[in-house]
């Protein structure tokens, strides 16, 4: 607060008022942004029938409201929030898909609370595109089984504190302090009950609309680099089959749901150049082993085909310690500023701005 | 594109490619932020025990994990997403608070594609917070009956369009052409099905869970200036009245769920000002009829204890035609402008920057 405040009455002076600038919040420079919004891309409306009024009390205490639930629904649209920078370092948008069990809240703020890879590469100039996979965050999700094919699958804590490799499965606890993470991990442990909080919910069944809503997202776009984590990267190289002309870059990070991806028909059509990144610990879940193997195929595929496909194992490249959450981890700006360097290596961003 | 674009190789020409920059999206001016981000408050960690294990196949084609769902969840953490401005013109940051089927996608962009009130307060220069409530978009939801009060109810287009009052129920339509929305109505009929993209699901009974996430945000912010919309009013006056030492300023926006609320017993601790914002046809719609009659009392009975409430009737004001969606409304800013001129009325926020 200065003397620049309006002279006409003080300003009130609550207790506990305090300025909304605090500490380091301006740590990692400012964001000239030209726009900073959403929308929703994909679905249909669909219609149903023959089911009995509903008696709704929207707020407790106010008069009911009755609902014939038969008629329209948005059944599977999905929700994409743009943050365009005011000057762009590249023509091309990145898309950050996210994975499994999250929504694109995972690339804002580290569960620690450091910037997000949504910042860092709007700090590096790409205008970026955070969406919601259908059924998750603000895509909303549809009644079942009507319009989704089951009932949501919720996933407690020990579930993710494995198959997101924070740790082994024996090693989890729930009483924080007796949690024991893989010996060197980057997560942030301390975080983990703050990680789990982003969590939603998923379903089984529902991967054609899921991918319907990505291909619309990309038609929309025209061309972008997409950048997806586990499950968003089987949506992001099946979109890719089907639009290549689209995709100016594909990044995947530590994906999953490559096994109903054939490698050849993928390598047929990859004229981009495609980037592979794997963190720690990967053979030791078996569900990830497999997952990289089939990664691992994809990239052979591609090279043999005179296409450009690399992998970026982060042990292998002296960096231990990653779990399968990369852009939580401590190190998430490091290894940002190495999918950085490709895309720069790549002509696909510069470092001044056009 | 120019020539500022790396020398080393030309760009990736692909069909397709587009500049990032398009057309008048940098309309309404520049967005300068010193943060960009979002974490997650209130809720809790909650255990489940003596339910069978269950199978699930995580994508298709891929092993199916065995999980046990017994365990610990996270129950009732609150989205907030923040940006903030690099030179604030308030002291105290603006939350918004959205209603029921909704999510913080609301204040984003309107559905037919202009900046929203996020964008508008943002280039006034206040810091703006973006919550999704308990249950609702980013927020997630968590299992029923175990922890969640109902299963979830899903509102179909009709009574979107009747309880928003956009129209009289009788005019909906399954087919846009033949929609007729209240003669003079200012939401973007057009863009009816848009708008119902971003609608979601909505429990009963879940009142509890919400109210303390949104209690424990106004803690973690310690000041704010507080502006909700129909349910986030009701959310808004109970969190005020536990911590009236944490509001600058409460501004309801077609407020519902004021139900609850003793006016007698708010007006006693209203040591900030009140301001209720009204749209058109209230009178005409039973439920929003007697909401219209409850907000009432409570501004009179503020004003009679002495402190500050007014109430902005757009109509009175010789602005017909507002929906319950006013953040929506095709004069979208112009009620936005409204709320910022009352708020610099109030010295809440300045012409000029702090």
């Amino acid at each position: 607060m200065n003397e620049n405040l309006p002279t006409g009455a003080p300003p009130r002076q609550l207790p506990g008022a305090q300025p909304a600038l605090q500490g380091n919040e301006t740590d990692g420079g400012m964001i000239a942004l030209r726009a900073l919004g959403s929308f929703h891309v994909g679905g249909n409306i669909r219609h149903l029938q023959g089911l009995p009024a509903t008696r709704l009390v929207p707020v407790p205490g106010a008069p009911p409201i009755d609902i014939d639930p038969n008629g329209a629904y948005s059944v599977g649209p999905m929700y994409v929030q743009y943050a365009k920078v005011a000057v762009p370092c590249s023509p091309w948008p990145l898309l950050l898909w996210h994975g499994g069990g999250m929504t694109g809240a995972c690339w804002e703020t580290t569960p620690d609370g450091r910037p997000g890879w949504q910042s860092f590469f709007l700090r590096a100039g790409l205008d970026v595109y955070v969406s919601d996979a259908v059924e998750r965050g603000r895509s909303g999700f549809a009644r079942w089984p009507q319009f989704f094919g089951s009932e949501p699958f919720f996933m407690p804590q020990h579930a993710a504190w494995e198959n997101y490799r924070i740790g082994p499965a024996g090693d989890f606890s729930t009483v924080p302090d007796h949690r024991r993470a893989y010996e060197g991990s980057r997560f942030p442990v301390d975080a983990f009950d703050s990680f789990t909080r982003q969590m939603v919910p998923r379903w089984q069944g529902n991967e054609p609309l899921i991918q319907d809503a990505y291909d619309a997202l990309l038609q929309r776009m025209n061309c972008a680099i997409v950048l997806a984590h586990s499950q968003g990267a089987g949506f992001a190289l099946q979109s890719a089959m089907r639009a290549p002309e689209r995709v100016a870059a594909l990044v995947l990070v530590e994906p999953g749901g490559l096994s109903g991806v054939d490698p050849a028909g993928f390598a047929s059509c990859c004229g981009f150049p495609l980037l592979v990144v794997w963190g720690d610990r990967v053979a030791e879940v078996p569900f990830w082993a497999v997952a990289r193997q089939a990664a691992d195929a994809l990239v052979a595929a591609v090279t043999a085909a005179g296409g450009d496909a690399s992998t970026l194992d982060l042990p292998a490249a002296g960096v231990p310690g990653n779990s399968h959450l990369p852009m939580m981890d401590r190190n998430s700006d490091d290894v940002a500023q190495r999918v950085l360097d490709w895309l720069m290596l790549k002509n696909l961003c510069s470092l001044t701005r056009i």
